[in-house]
């Protein structure tokens, strides 16, 4: 059996003994249809049970389902549902569930919203629809060898992007620019597109860990802060600090942000922060220990006020996913997760340094999957 | 009273007159967060009644919130409450509804999920939560002048990047070339990036309505479809085919994609299409009034079958809204609708032909947004 029917085989398996059980499964999330069909556009639903596994699309995707899905046709894989257009997708895939005598439906609590629920109650009456939270997404959290390929790739195209960038950037170029540059580079190297809009922060405004670009330029700071990924369909997030290629041409800049604080110092720390949750980071491990172990590097340094969100969450066919590794997280680790670890300090007036790495956890530790210099310094445009 | 205050007591008034009358409103999805408090970002949930209007956010937004919320702190305006890092978001927002003694909480049924519904009962007992669809939408289908002006700005960028993008085509760019270029011409125009992913289909790769870019070079097709847009908070929506104006070189290209049908024709039979739309188009019109016109013409050229999805939808803050312009749409056209109009002839193996303008709805008629020349040849680099 292929590993696509695997996954479906053991979703039902999971509803099945679940506190309330289903027999069937109504598959909308795009990130999960992928996970379960291999489809990886939006607009097709997965409408699947014991003895039926049906995608939902229309006439617009039917191409591209049907090149990305191998099972399609074949006995015991899946079979393709290509609505009207007298239809909409959620009239077929109620109609669907209705001929293959679907009693008990999962659907997704955490992605269908409280209109398409009643839609749906609407359209197949003699069903009952039991949301669940969470199922499809507990399965996606470990990752098979085939996905942290995936990943990797991702990886790869979002380093190669970085590299490209930093070897380009000038003085002038603002914040809007640099970002429009990056996500050129991301695509330009092979991915669609990035994984979230790349964040480019110069100077103090490194402070914010969501920075919207602006019209400064890199001129105007000592320090960098670039936070990006790449979608492969599997997704990349790394972010880097990186000291001021142009630092000396840095003569009308508020103080503060070059010297409130030491640039080099803080670095390390966070450095040292990262390093901490990595030696913790294993099969069996609770997610909130690896979050203490960084905190602790920073509290320890008086950092710890500035440290201002969790250490780190899964990635995968979403840029968020499970697990969450923060202090107020219950997830334990396993084997196969693909994790970041992103420990940051932001100084208001100053600025912020965050880095962050992606990892494969495993039953002895971890994997760095990212390779890029965690140093200060950019590395050269030969590099 | 300022037009944000306006929005937000019309909202009120529409609630109380409702089937299930409401005396609060929370607000989670970003763009109607938008509509009534001015802030862009995302991540900010707005508390809503007769007496409080509370924006609900986090730190890492606290400062994009208050540069973009000019309201703040005056007297009947807004109230900002940044939470703590000890509670999420929707922690922080049920204790401002407890705090304010909402008793009737209406929420926006088509974007909150049923596990978000679930835990805001769980986190504010004494309150009701009612789901309401489509309130604030509706509110926002009819656009203010100010509103007009910042989708005519989008649409200018999005013009002026598609004229670089002629400009600077070549015959060896792939379908994926083109599209990145074409994302780079946007943002590089001034917009925070497409306002979808774009689309470019080589030849007869453009019936597929919603193509994804491939490895295809823009040598091997006769003609060139391209559907795109900007995003400036407001978002622009056009599409525009080409012939290709490196023809000359079509050496290997299959011959059905030349010459199975004639694009002038097909081109013509589209424009008259859409003029006959647009001579419907009008306050007070049937939205299937205006999608029967277009297919009719249509119909009467023989490319009836070949017209597989509705005639156009409402632009914004979001790039598909009210109101939906299709055979089965109740919705009725009011004056300062902003709209799409776009009719298309998909024919398998030869391609498609798509032209969408957007228009503002008037009293008398109806105003074209877009400038572009809807002409099939190219215009020249100097344009």
């Amino acid at each position: 059996m292929n590993y696509l029917a695997l996954r479906r085989q053991a979703l039902l398996r999971a509803l099945k003994t679940g506190g309330q059980p289903a027999d069937s499964v109504l598959v909308t999330h795009p990130a999960n249809v992928t996970y379960l069909t291999g489809y990886t556009g939006d607009g097709a639903y997965l409408v699947l049970g014991a003895k039926h596994a049906v995608v939902v699309t229309d006439t617009r995707t039917e191409e591209q389902v049907k090149d990305e899905c191998p099972e399609l046709g074949k006995d015991g894989g899946l079979d393709l549902h290509v609505r009207g257009h007298d239809a909409s997708t959620p009239q077929a895939a109620a109609a669907v569930l209705t001929k293959a005598g679907a009693k008990a439906v999962a659907v997704e609590a955490a992605r269908m919203t409280i209109a398409e629920l009643d839609a749906f109650r609407a359209l197949a009456p003699k069903a009952e629809f039991v949301p669940v939270n969470g199922a499809i997404e507990a399965l996606r959290a470990s990752k098979d060898p085939g996905e942290v390929e995936k990943i990797k790739d991702a990886i790869r195209v979002a380093e190669r992007a970085f590299k490209m960038f930093v070897a380009t950037i000038a003085e002038t170029d603002t914040e809007k620019e640099m970002v429009d540059a990056l996500e050129h580079y991301v695509r330009r190297c092979g991915a669609r597109c990035s994984s979230f809009p790349p964040i480019v922060a110069v100077g103090e405004r490194g402070a914010l860990p969501h920075a919207v670009p602006t019209a400064r330029p890199l001129s105007e700071g000592s320090k960098l802060l670039v936070d990006w990924g790449a979608d492969l369909t599997y997704k990349a997030d790394i972010t880097r600090v990186i000291r001021n290629p142009y630092g000396t041409l840095l003569t009308r800049r508020n103080k503060a942000e070059r010297t409130a604080h030491n640039l080099d110092k803080v670095y390390m720390t966070v450095l040292a922060a990262q390093d901490a949750a990595i030696a913790q980071l294993r099969h069996g491990a609770a997610a909130k220990a690896v979050d203490a172990a960084a905190r602790k590097v920073l509290a320890a340094a008086g950092y710890g006020d500035y440290f201002t969100h969790g250490l780190g969450h899964g990635i995968g066919l979403e840029i968020h996913e499970a697990p969450r590794i923060r202090s107020n997280s219950d997830d334990v680790l396993e084997a196969g997760m693909v994790v970041t670890l992103e420990p940051g300090v932001y100084i208001p007036g100053w600025g912020g340094v965050r880095i962050e790495d992606d990892f494969l956890i495993t039953r002895d530790g971890c994997q760095r999957l990212t390779t890029l210099s965690r140093e200060l310094e950019p590395a050269p445009p030969t590099a």
